[in-house]
């Protein structure tokens, strides 16, 4: 079969968005090919890519319908996908007869591995501008499944999961072609001849791949290690939460058709669905043919895979506390209206939402006079209600709760203390089926045992917990142990004290957490930018890896090494 | 303290020397800084270092004494190291408290990691420098630990290992400066301003490191380790194996030297000399303390650390079965004199030693006509007993037998199978009480399933097999089951067919082991070269690491940012 995209297209059209991700991933300035703006697809945007319209078209025609790959060993139907807008979606995927497709997958290796390092960036690159083009019918997938708002589906669930996947890609390339193709070597031996030898090195991969995806954030998760698998030479098999399979699914249904236009075999993306309480991530997890997991999800979990699926590498992202440590500011209002936006995106169902907010009891000083410890928490209450008092805009900023869990939590958390701001039920204009609940922020006694249960857990949702502690450095010494004990993905700090900053400062580099300094405009602490921000350590509890360094890509690849004398 | 070396000193005296490192392990051309003949030390030689005779001196000055060491937390004195050349060295060393030595250490950690990257590789290349200068001390020192022969004691565990630890500081270096120390970081918001921050990025250390040295090369092997987490910011623990304590107490007495000198707390390198029977490693392991572990020895005791050691990025070097494929060759002189040099270096006591040699029962074309499988082992017999006739000569490429189980091993080869070459004693000239021994040739016949408890276990020491097989094709499935099962630092193999070679090659690519092809001059499959050949692939089951590259150091450290509004 000839190749519809030969390797000198791939170049022409892809290798400047490559050496420009190169640069960014160095510089660590802004930079993104990916534009988040709705109004770039379809007519009038980018070339070829699906508007509005065709967007919301191309998702519908999904609904209810078997959703088709042609890839080998399907062993009957799945799919109970329910919107947490309360739209059945109604889609069932093919399952996987795994005794036949990880064979299948084994075969693709070696064309893809002799492809080299650069054909394969450029054929991800190929995959994830087909993506690009489909942002608008990706945007509605993972928002009827994750509960996202539309707007940050279309963002987070598009160009910024695209970012991610080619800072990935990026990364692979880097790290497999710091090596050189082929060497000569020549040792000299005083008057007799040199010693000389040609080496060639190769990368190669490990072997399969297992994506294991996550309900909140189907794409953005899961697209680094997907990509960072692919680009390194191994075939990858997508096992999507059983709650978020839509934008996986058509994830890879994209990425086998861009394969074969490249003129390689699709089989290297795989899809695997898995029936309901089947457990598949397990079973698969601890076959001798994955050799490469990527995870999102429970810290259960995510210790179980780290423990037992020995025969791979292993990167887990896994539960966390953030806090954030108030000591003390110079936009008082900035720094309540950057929180409360924080508390309240995706209903806190990040996983670098700050949970525990730090704050002395004795109170802060601010541009706005003295605050006692009660006066911050009523006036971050009052940020909250104010961002989220008209409903078109709440559902804007909440989304939808994700799982029924979610709002059990939520439900329990006023009894774990004073509350300081109710969680209201919000109605959905579109989606009256869509659960939607602003935050709770519940007041607890840092020095009392038993609220220490309550915010030494990850308590994942719209769920605050206003920490009055002993003083800054009694707030430096308890987001120590939690980083330490707990993880943390994220950490947030206020203060115009350059001693306070100092001690913050120096906790988050021995703890090896990520820290947002007086964030009081468009940033918030739960957001990071591709080829700039880390996302995660891979230091402490919360994760063991970061998205995305060398260490996220070095060991899914082997360098291979045959001498010859010259 | 005023450091009596200056950054701006150590710059200049070292950062020259990084700075082609650093090339050298992009271009892997051949590159040393540390010179591998004798005479290059002492007078006439390299800057204060010491001569043959200094050398020699320092050594003798050492034995029968308390090896003192200025760390902390001693508890009492321990060693009982017996050469190999028979020999009573007679050295005692402190036994560490680790209670007290792991809480010092760790103190040591801010300030080395203040001092960044550059600064820290710079002092890593001060210690290197400083062990290099006393070269000829160290070669005695290994040579009456792992029972090398004298030249070899000098060149592997000097310069060698010298290059194999600058070889991981340059790739540390690399690793941590990838990522610029700030960036500036503007969004583009439309008409609105742009976000704006400012973000400092930060190399931070994981922890203390352990080091856990083999018998058999305790510099070479353990150099590597040391340096890439020294130069990522992490404190070593240095435990010896309790035969070969003597050349790593060494090292760690010049590094705390040099780290002193440069300011910074000696207690970044400390040393764990264990006592008879303690099994101090398996202890310290799994203490919350230690982050990093790297290991050379036994598989049993790598998957140990490598199951158990789960707090810790792990780094094994375990046992593998080395082969070499004899299918052809147009240099059949060549090949036999370099198989016989490969088996009787070191008494085969190398992790990179051949094992089996797979010879199709057929027998393979040479430029000297067609060799029966009898004719090349008989051949080759022949070529070992000439390269070892004379006994100076013998000792001089054979060296001792490093412990009482090697020569167990060796003489229950000969009941294996048939004895194509008999092992035969060595009386040493200047060490009557050594054991020497030369490497004995057994013949198996690969089609018989008895053959193959022999020749697909480690069979550690000078024992070789000549395993007949149905054909070269047969020789690769053999190849890449022993590869795939038992793990392989090398392979070699002797071809003059371009397709005999492609299945040969493919077999490493797929089976992720290091090819060495058509060696007949005075390259060896046994030795690889820092800087440009990969010691071991970490991916096959006789390594989880290769020696030297990305993978190897960027998860000793992890990069935190702190980003703050511009």
């Amino acid at each position: 079969m000839a190749a519809e995209l030969t390797a000198l297209q791939l170049i022409e059209k892809h290798r400047p968005t490559l050496d420009q991700a190169l640069e960014a991933i160095r510089s660590r300035a802004y930079w993104s090919p990916f534009p988040e703006h709705p109004k770039a697809y379809g007519e009038g945007g980018a070339p070829g890519s699906l508007g509005p319209a065709e967007g919301q078209a191309a998702f519908d025609a999904l609904r209810g319908t078997r959703f088709e790959l042609d890839q080998p060993g399907t062993d009957g139907w799945t799919g109970d996908e329910v919107s947490p807008y309360g739209v059945e979606l109604g889609v069932e995927y093919p399952h996987p007869d795994t005794g036949a497709l990880l064979p299948a997958m084994r075969e693709a290796m070696p064309a893809w591995r002799q492809a080299g390092p650069e054909t394969r960036a450029l054929v991800c690159l190929e995959i994830l501008s087909r993506i690009n083009g489909r942002t608008h019918e990706f945007a509605h997938a993972v928002m009827h499944t994750s509960g996202q708002a539309f707007m940050m589906a279309f963002q987070a669930g598009g160009p910024h999961a695209q970012d991610r996947g080619l800072e990935a890609v990026a990364y692979a390339y880097v790290e497999q072609t710091r090596t050189p193709e082929t060497a000569e070597w020549s040792k000299p031996q005083g008057k007799r001849d040199p010693l000389t030898l040609r080496k060639a090195f190769t990368p190669v991969p490990r072997g399969i791949a297992l994506l294991i995806g996550c309900n909140t954030f189907p794409t953005w998760n899961g697209y680094p290690g997907l990509f960072a698998s692919l680009a390194t030479g191994n075939p990858v098999l997508v096992k999507p939460h059983p709650r978020a399979v839509l934008p996986l699914a058509l994830t890879v249904r994209v990425a086998r058709e861009a394969l074969r236009d490249a003129g390689f075999d699709p089989n290297l993306v795989c899809l695997a669905a898995e029936r309901p309480d089947e457990g598949l991530a397990k079973t698969l997890a601890v076959r001798p043919e994955i050799r490469v997991i990527d995870y999102t999800g429970s810290s259960a979990f995510g210790d179980w895979l780290e423990a037992n699926a020995r025969q791979a590498q292993v990167f887990t992202e896994k539960a966390g506390v953030n806090t954030v440590v108030i000591d003390s500011t110079d936009d008082y209002r900035g720094m309540l209206g950057n929180l409360a936006f924080s508390l309240s995106l995706y209903s806190g169902q990040m996983c670098t939402t700050p949970q525990n907010l730090l704050i002395p009891r004795d109170g802060i000083t601010t541009d706005a006079g003295p605050k006692s410890y009660d006066e911050v928490v009523t006036d971050l209450a009052a940020a909250v209600e104010g961002l989220l008092g008209d409903d078109a805009r709440a559902t804007a900023v909440l989304g939808a709760l994700v799982n029924p869990q979610v709002k059990e939590r939520l439900e329990a958390a006023a009894g774990l203390g004073e509350v300081a701001l109710a969680s209201r039920e919000v109605t959905h204009g579109d989606f009256p089926g869509a659960t939607v609940r602003t935050p709770v922020i519940v007041k607890l006694d840092g020095a009392k045992p038993d609220a220490e249960a309550a915010y030494m857990s990850e308590c994942f949702g719209p769920v605050a917990f206003a920490v009055a502690v002993d003083s800054t450095a009694d707030a430096v010494e308890l987001l120590r142990r939690t980083v330490r004990e707990k993880g943390a993905m994220t950490v947030g700090a206020y203060t115009t004290s350059a001693d306070a900053e100092r001690l913050i400062e120096d906790a988050c580099l021995e703890e090896c957490a990520q820290l947002s300094l007086n964030l009081t405009g468009g940033v918030y602490v739960n957001q990071t930018a591709a080829f700039s921000d880390f996302h995660g350590s891979g230091g402490n509890p919360a994760a063991n890896a970061a998205l995305c360094d060398g260490a996220f890509v070095a060991n899914r690849f082997r360098m291979v090494e045959v001498r010859r004398p010259a």
